[in-house]
């Protein structure tokens, strides 16, 4: 890609380390509720094997999927991805 | 769906609005730069029009677009859905 500015100095996250990290978010919120994965799936209107790839970390949810996830959750996105 | 457990009350967000909120937000920090959207489009390895409908909020961007957004305009993914 021809960049035509000069570039910005930033250390970018790798993608995969934030879906991991989120994966461990949303495990560390449902377990907090004492839910089972198959409940999380069910509240967020998700298939359980994509739920289970979304805290593997495995998965890359839109912002449908994880507006979805945060209201099932009890949270706001802001909340869904602290320290991220 | 067969849910097989009581629904847990909650008002959920329509995801139409929050990719608007969003939009207003990624617009709100692009302008705080003094970038255009050719720019951040650019820093961020997007299409132009694509961050286009992401500040309109028309996109469903991903977890690794989102990533790749927050990075591009060195804020964290908790500061880019700050009050979402």
């Amino acid at each position: 890609m021809t960049r035509g500015h000069s570039p910005t100095y930033r250390v970018p996250r790798k993608p995969d380390v934030v879906a991991k990290a989120l994966g461990q978010r949303v495990r560390e919120l449902r377990t907090a509720k004492a839910w089972s994965q198959e409940r999380l799936a069910d509240e967020a209107g998700m298939h359980r094997t994509y739920m289970w790839g979304i805290e593997q970390g495995t998965r890359n949810p839109s912002l449908r999927h994880l507006t979805r996830l945060a209201d099932a959750l009890g949270v706001s996105l802001e909340s869904l991805f602290e320290r991220l």
